[in-house]
């Protein structure tokens, strides 16, 4: 099972020349997910080898230009390879009238359905599970409505002892519940306890996905224990009032948000152009969080 | 005075490694203009240098998304950049609605003014001048409206010979009509030849811009004798089917309407993502106009 994230587009607003609007490619047990497309993510997905049509799901945090103008370019040219598989966008309201009514004015009528599924940007819940993965919206604390996001793997199976179960001579008919984590009823009459014929299950990855936003601590609930969390340090503590004023975090605050959320890892972006390298922010947030990096586009992080 | 055209884009509907989707820069007599705008725009005018901030118009030629998806982004970036220059924007009906939904949801108010100026396709005429240059348009062949574009100095003064109007005492007052090639009366009565006081006026240089297009000899008066040309070559004549189905030009095309409009030079681009190369489409053209070149992303000529 695969889990990789690969960074499209790590800049704000204004893109650099090392640094695209934002854009991020998921692969998450063979779901392909896009979050966010800024202008030129269908540029930066042929650069990086990201195939387009493999797309099922494209994810929108919010309707900042740099969040989203690349989105009809790529759904343009998804129809000229020749794409027939649908795909589901989830994104705020007013996104959906946007992109019909430019795909509408080209004249070109898609080889493939596009389904719109709006976000409102302040109720948390799921928006998509299907056996594998599970994807999670929340809100952020943006100067315009935005959702944050978490993919992560479904809870798995518990691993059945095959040797000791065989040997007890206990029922087939026990197997589902034991991989649920559930005692079951042998043919004896008797309950046996699953701890004892199963192992644990591998534990279910997650990333977490927070751009843009400002220090929000109510986030915390829905991020705890990732796995992987990219949070967004548009600024450093030098330009707090800055941050503070456009509703954006400095690097201190996103490592101080991943230190209460007790996350594994934590990966900063969203830089602004003003900033030549990342090395202050890189610094500032591990006075905080000890395992952060600077994403750069192009890197793929592994969970 | 300088006539310079840098080439921001020169792929068609698919962009490549190295052709970005359609956009020009103009500059001509130090009147900035962009003509069209495809995604991805802004960043190559950072790549090649071009300032932003000096554009005054902006063109479109038609509303296919390869010709514009650019435009919202580069309106933006020049906001968040600080400019509070107004911008002239002239493209088909339909445009201003996309571009200031997608700046109205954003919820940015932009620092500077844009005017828009509808084109409707099919009427010719002059749709800019000032004392040094002129914009010209006039109708293309393609699937949808689509308008193409002449950008030419004004006709510039007669040269005075200075000596030969002071040894001969004429008055100042005849200097004003001597200068537009206009014979004029002097202080003594007489009526003299502005020939024999001045030399013809440098020749005013021109530039034509015709994509998207189909094979279309009606454009033929209106870029006649023009320095220089760009007509779209999508195709070469291996595809001319493919190319007539889709109101493209192959590149024996573009070089017939050159050659029967007697232009000085012609450059190719538009090329379709299927050519790994463009030696086919420049052998192909050369065998009926010489003075051919396959524009690159990134290249000036200087006219």
């Amino acid at each position: 099972m695969s889990f990789k994230i690969t960074i499209l587009g790590s800049g704000a607003a204004l893109p650099t020349f090392s640094r695209n609007p934002t854009a991020q490619f998921i692969d998450c047990n063979n779901r392909h997910i896009l979050i966010d497309c800024g202008e030129g993510t269908q540029m930066q997905m042929r650069k990086f080898g990201v195939k387009f049509q493999k797309l099922t799901h494209i994810l929108i945090s919010h309707l900042h230009g740099d969040h989203f103008f690349g989105l009809v370019g790529l759904l343009s040219t998804m129809h000229l390879l020749g794409r027939d598989q649908g795909i589901v966008i989830y994104g705020p309201i007013g996104l959906e009238e946007i992109v019909r009514s430019q795909l509408e004015i080209e004249g070109a009528k898609l080889g493939y359905g596009i389904t719109f599924k709006h976000l409102d940007g302040k109720t948390p819940g799921i928006i998509f599970e299907d056996k594998l993965i599970e994807i999670h919206t929340f809100p952020l604390k943006h100067r315009i409505k935005t959702n944050g996001f978490v993919i992560k793997e479904k809870t798995k199976e518990h691993i059945l002892l095959g040797d000791l179960f065989k040997a007890d001579g206990l029922s087939l008919t026990c197997i589902p519940k034991f991989k649920k984590g559930e005692n079951a009823r042998n043919t004896d009459g008797k309950i046996y306890n699953f701890q004892d014929y199963t192992l644990p299950p591998a534990p279910s990855k997650s990333y977490a996905y927070c751009s843009d936003t400002a220090y929000y601590e109510n986030i915390i609930p829905f991020i705890t224990g990732v796995n992987l969390l990219y949070h967004e340090a548009t600024f450093t503590e030098a330009h707090k009032s800055r941050a503070k004023a456009t509703f954006h975090s400095t690097a201190l605050e996103a490592a101080t948000i991943a230190q209460k959320a007790n996350v594994k890892k934590l990966i900063l972006g969203h830089l602004s152009a003003r900033f030549e390298n990342s090395k202050e922010h890189e610094l500032e947030a591990k006075t905080i969080f000890k395992n952060t990096e600077v994403v750069e586009d192009g890197t793929i992080y592994s969970i």
